[in-house]
């Protein structure tokens, strides 16, 4: 039967259309092809072809990681207002970043070791601390974009950052309904959420100090979300075993799309609490391998194909 | 200057990256091939493969348009909810139909000529009025996706139908903030938003009773917005002029993408009142010419490199 689903704290609806449904093989798809150009401006050598350098993490006297401006940002350095009936804007006013994740043009962030992302890991920290520190800033987004089909213009392993004035609508919405249930039900819903999950048939795996699962109503096909078991509001706030923890799920998780799915174009971003507030954080992994159409756009619901228990099968298997 | 566009009456933002953008013609891209293929379902000949016809419009004793329930359902036919914490969900119940616009297999809607298109505009009208009849259908939405980006899997020129027992979330969301705006202003605001845009750089085209502007701030490059001047709260509600007016301005906007364009991917969606609510009617074009990636899904907030300004000049020229 097709249903629709709520996701479990907001007014978010998706259809879970298993009647159309796909079996999992029938997702698959060619890889996307490299392409093939001359120069690439994250590749060693190349470095001046970048804004100048913000941040770095090294390994025997080489860069593994680094962290520059965007040279084509979606933010202002200006802070304006304008506001007239029906009209309102402002500057974006904010910073965007971008981190290289890899020396290696043709690596793949999953195909990396576990001790390179947690030092991935460590950069997104380093950025989210002082981004912060500016007191105009009101939220960090870091997110990255892998494959055309995702989004990405460039192929060489990256992650962005866009830090913004206020705190935007998606992670608005999800603090305010996280108040809401803490104020009705004493606790945090994202804790209540893993501890169900990890007994359900939408469990994908456990770590020590993580879980990954794939959630009730998932707006992507294989969505999967990965969070710390104990109440973390941000990144930064992670210990070291935490951390360590975090890069091998989520190492485990992007290789087993990659391999199960031939390498597929995908999103994931991080959603940390907004300064002052509380958000158990989390990452939430959105492969792309359907398209958003008109009932999508139109409707504000999206018809998913694929049900959450099967995809999170397909990863455990 | 980049700046956050806020949209006139949601709580929707868009960052308008000017800083980023690209001249109109930078858009242009190969127009998507079509596909070779044995047998289209659409065409005259095959209408055995399809699930039996539910209405169609005549010419020349052949049909001219066709309307059929989808064979692949993205609703149920079942009314069932499921309620435990944390987890609420429903059967889909509804309708999905697909109304064929043409028996030629290669012809796109802005080719068809203006008599044509307001006897699909006519067809609309009777599948909202027959679905609207059912007292557990809530919302029709009917919406288009044209080219594979569009989400299309059928390339014969076809609108498509959702009929839901509930309003979903977009629609919502627009009902209320129109009723808040109605509180506050005492008028409607797409009857004040439609006169603003006449007179502003965001006017596309106007003819007797309907109008065509980019909106402040949209989530897609060139972007537009078709409404009737009259406040009328749903197609089946213009009189004959009106709807042959709208058919007009529908044909001219999609005809000009068509040609400037080179015929790219889009989608576009009416919003129309709920029963016994009020909405001022109208059409959403949403050319797909960009993706959404992660900062989008992650933000709730949408990049868009094409001012509003800058696609409707484009659409007049």
């Amino acid at each position: 039967m097709n249903e629709l689903r709520k996701d479990y704290i907001l007014d978010r609806w998706v259809i879970i259309a298993r009647e159309r449904g796909k079996r999992p093989h029938e997702f698959l798809k060619e890889r996307e092809k490299r392409e093939k150009r001359g120069l690439c401006f994250f590749c060693p050598g190349n470095e001046h072809t970048t804004p100048p350098e913000i941040s770095r993490i090294e390994e025997d006297g080489k860069w593994l990681i680094r962290c520059f401006p965007n040279k084509f940002p979606a933010t202002a350095t200006e802070v304006k207002t304008f506001e007239e009936n029906l009209l309102v804007r402002m500057s974006a006013y904010g910073r965007h970043e971008v981190i290289v994740e890899t020396p290696e043009h043709d690596t793949c962030l999953g195909d990396l070791n576990v001790e390179h992302i947690a030092k991935i890991i460590d950069m997104y920290s380093e950025r989210l601390i002082e981004n912060k520190k500016d007191p105009r800033i009101g939220y960090v987004l870091i997110f990255k974009n892998k494959g055309k089909e995702a989004g990405t213009s460039l192929e060489h392993s990256h992650t962005q950052l866009i830090a913004l004035r206020t705190v935007p609508t998606a992670v608005r919405e999800e603090v305010d309904a996280s108040k809401r249930y803490i104020k009705e039900n004493g606790n945090c819903p994202f804790c209540d959420i893993w501890k169900m999950e990890m007994k359900s048939e939408r469990r994908i795996f456990e770590n020590k100090y993580m879980v990954a699962f794939a959630p009730f109503a998932p707006r992507f096909s294989f969505e999967a979300w990965i969070m710390p078991k104990r109440h973390v509001t941000s990144l930064e706030f992670l210990n070291e075993k935490e951390r360590f923890s975090f890069a091998e799920i989520l190492k485990k998780l992007i290789s087993k799309l990659n391999s199960s799915m031939n390498y597929p174009p995908y999103n994931f971003y991080l959603h940390v609490s907004p300064k002052k507030e509380d958000l158990h954080f989390h990452l939430e992994l959105c492969p792309r391998m359907s398209k958003w159409a008109g009932f999508e756009l139109g409707s504000g619901l999206v018809i998913n194909t694929m049900p959450p228990e099967l995809a999170a099968k397909h990863y455990r298997e």
